[in-house]
């Protein structure tokens, strides 16, 4: 699989199962995506392989299009190192692609948008088989208010009250292409395209849409809850479970 | 929730992930869904319940609407019940409905007809997330060829090449009324409708429509391998992780 020493960047699509795992990042306290990933690509490289993602998903978040790069010094033959990937990680872990990339490709600076969907069951008993793929609520929503209430998020904005009190990041202003709602009986599938989005800011932004569907906030106030740039004026976060990282787009 | 001594018949619809449960049926050798639910009422009602379903599944295998009875000389209030139920069960069984039946109501007796749905994916990575709901084969099926064979097996049939060998059932002749395919990208379904299956029998079939798929066996074969009445004339039985008992006809 691997022969000389010229340095080749290869580029991956990742699908995930985040449940059993402490997201995205290498950190000490748990097992992450990246890890694993690593040490499949050392056991068969025999070499040891930094990967970087296009950004991090948090305990109990998934990916369904997770992208990563990574630089080899030895000749790779992707289809053959995909396999082999796919047989050493577990079935929690899939990679989708493995392609070789011009080195000015990063998985996280190249990004040029993201999409992350967020599952909800609501209104009927939770379905067994979508328990760690979707957050239940109990009651039925209000999915025209939440329509409404997404529309107002849409476009350019500082998105300050959906950031984490304590984000470092100083430039909070981000742009929302788009929030498509996917209804299928008792499921919800809310889609969130935007050219890059804060830390826990899909979570934050859901929670308000719940709030929303609940009947406990009005539509009308989302525009007055940007304006605030307060974390304080907006509801809780959703819960991570629902939580896919669709796509990253370049 | 119970207040006199008049004995009733519930009927309750329930959906399970059978991936950690050793199937339906109360046994020694692990946790069985009957169990569960069991124990469940028995911490509501404080009374010994024995539920009745419509038949067994095996370990692996779920259900979107298997079908129980039981009887209960307690006056039950069936929504707080369920609720009650739902709260007690883990996420993996969900009561989808409990309502009061006729006495003569009996889950496996009563039962007119069954829907099996058989998930498959293939050609493709499999899915991290449906990894313990379908059964995975990595190369492209011929659906068509499936369809095809699929077709010979509507109608009334001795299915004992679909029997396991030692099943005592000495009638092995049902009918099948329709199997339906659904596909979507690289996922399939496959939903046989009938009077009754033998024990396995759903898996059995498979087993046979995946070796067609595979361009193994021929779809024309299928009548003759029908028509030997011998076990070892057709193909191993799918694994248990794509099958679904769908629901019960009364």
């Amino acid at each position: 699989m691997c022969t000389d020493l010229k340095t080749s960047r290869f580029k991956i699509v990742i699908a995930y199962d985040g449940t059993e795992y402490a997201g995205w990042q290498v950190q000490p306290n748990g097992i992450s995506i990246q890890e694993m990933v690593e040490k499949a690509l050392f056991q068969i490289l025999q070499t040891p392989i930094r990967i970087h993602g296009s950004g991090r998903t948090d305990s109990g978040v998934h990916a369904s299009g997770q992208v990563a790069h990574f630089d080899c010094q030895k000749e790779i033959t992707p289809p053959l190192l995909m396999t082999s990937l796919n047989r050493i990680l577990p079935g929690s872990i899939r990679i989708l692609s493995l392609e070789k990339v011009p080195s000015t490709f990063h998985a996280r600076f190249s990004a040029q948008g993201k999409k992350y969907t967020y599952h909800i069951t609501h209104g009927h008993p939770r379905d067994p088989f979508n328990r760690f793929y979707s957050t239940h609520v109990p009651r039925s929503l209000d999915v025209s208010s939440m329509k409404l209430g997404a529309k107002k998020l849409i476009g350019t904005h500082d998105f300050t009250s959906f950031a984490n009190i304590g984000n470092p990041t100083k430039d909070r202003i981000r742009t929302i292409y788009s929030i498509e709602f996917m209804e299928q009986n008792n499921q919800l599938a809310i889609t969130f395209h935007g050219n890059g989005f804060l830390y826990k800011m899909v979570r934050n932004l859901v929670g308000l849409l719940l709030e929303i569907g609940k009947g406990k906030i009005d539509a009308n106030e989302v525009t007055s809850i940007l304006e605030a740039k307060d974390r304080k004026k907006a509801p809780l976060a959703a819960p991570p479970t629902g939580l896919f990282l669709s796509s990253v787009d370049y």
